[in-house]
């Protein structure tokens, strides 16, 4: 299954909504107990859900997925914790040691807007860098879970551009003001489930900036595996249902290149991820 | 006015109230429409929510403060930024470089529990440290704000004690994992608005261990100033109503001792800030 959070064009509530995808359509499932697709997760479960799905897709009138405004799949989740340096080929470029433990940082929610929606550039700097990432989506809470059963947590996946502000990101070791500029990153189209998307380390995690591969991997090459960092983030913090782990990206990002080649206004930058899904989003000024 | 979060005692619902703190009574100020602290800064604002609470303490009918569970005053903040190395002596004695930005990690609010309830020693390390803080509690949304308009963003202060998995915090060079371990840290007791507290650069902040004085400074000594902080942080995101920023603490942590003084089970530490209030925590042990 494929489940997105939306807003209809013309909508005059502009209250977010989430459905099933099927077939270019989504059907909304909202409801006012299970509001948000956090809330399904948390208190129905995928199973629950799934069920709902299969029925609201028979019962038809689903919307065209070209007459919504995608958000994040779960707009509002309690975390957004990232790996950094998870690809040996990327840490070797970003110039730094391959880690022994997964570099973890944090985004906020207000960091990262839905498919098609711009991403913005900032203005107070020029160093805006793309980085394709696989997105993990918690279903239900794992605290102190083993690697071996870290993957029954999953709800699904789905893509992030978990772009970067290079020079705020370095003004101190820690990388938060350069991972946390609002709606500089992206997050999409949609969650899909793990029956459908087979497992992580086959996927190929590829980056398109303009039409041109410029980053591309697979998830077999990941320094730390989505089960192992489950298992790792589960051991300090409880994961909740609609948390998300961004994976890493692969070599290829624009600080590599000499000069470097950065996100400009008018680019387009895209997630591609077989068995997942492809997100994509111009860049725009902001102010 | 100071502003606390809590449970009674007895409670059977469970549910978190919050109130205004007044010679060592509670007074209830949850409402259906504004059923937290933080909800009641973002739709009531400050101005109103100390209208209500004056009414509120004519009326009567607190809550000995020993009565209650307490929380962290904002048990649900959108976000916990915190600066690390704000101090000299403690860059010094943390054998750091003195940062020439703020640097920048989060916590989660899961990380943290409410005044006299206990923090929690993990099972997965002894390497446990105290560190005695100050926290700013926003008011208003804050965005791209300059230093001399950033006070006027601030709810008020309150004790933090960022306490901290030395090991875990230097598993790579991000330091989110040895933050935020289960119910580690505290905050509280409460909110004193800043009419009260009077400006943190007069603040004396202090680390009592089991009774003595092991951490000492003044909010005149920090590198960056709460104004600086919040006008860097606005730079990148928007700060929220409840949002929280602790900043930085003082010299004097276990990991300063040869050899280190880590928290053991059955100490108390506690956060005493002059003009605002004492925080106070025993040390439990975690499976």
């Amino acid at each position: 299954m494929q489940y997105g959070s939306y807003i209809p064009f013309g909508s005059e509530k502009k209250a977010a909504l989430y459905g099933v995808v099927d077939k270019g359509f989504v059907f909304d499932l909202a409801t006012p107990a299970l509001p948000d697709l956090r809330a399904a997760l948390e208190w129905e479960s995928l199973d629950g859900l799934n069920r709902r799905a299969v029925d609201r897709i028979a019962k038809g009138d689903g919307l065209k997925g070209e007459e919504v405004t995608w958000l994040s799949p779960v707009p509002n989740p309690d975390k957004i914790l990232c790996v950094g340096l998870n690809f040996y080929k990327h840490a070797e470029e970003a110039g730094m040691a391959v880690p022994v433990r997964p570099s973890i940082f944090v985004r906020f929610g207000s960091s990262l807007v839905g498919h098609n929606t711009p991403v913005v550039r900032p203005a107070v700097s020029d160093h805006f860098d793309y980085e394709a990432e696989l997105a993990v989506i918690i279903g239900k809470p794992a605290y102190q879970v083993s690697e071996e059963e870290a993957l029954d947590y999953i709800a699904g996946y789905s893509c992030l551009a978990e772009n970067s502000i290079r020079d705020w990101q370095r003004h101190t070791n820690q990388a938060t003001p350069g991972k946390n500029f609002m709606s500089s990153g992206a997050f999409g189209p949609w969650l899909v489930t793990p029956d459908e998307s087979g497992p992580a380390e086959e996927m190929v995690i590829s980056g398109w900036l303009n039409g041109e591969l410029v980053q591309r991997d697979t998830g077999a090459n990941m320094i730390f595996s989505v089960a192992y960092t489950i298992s790792y983030l589960s051991t300090f913090t409880e994961l909740l249902p609609g948390d998300v782990i961004s994976m890493g990206t692969p070599a290829g990002v624009g600080l590599a290149y000499d000069p470097p080649r950065y996100l400009k206004p008018g680019d387009r930058f895209e997630v591609e991820i077989s068995g997942v899904g492809r997100l994509s989003n111009t860049v725009s000024q902001g102010n």
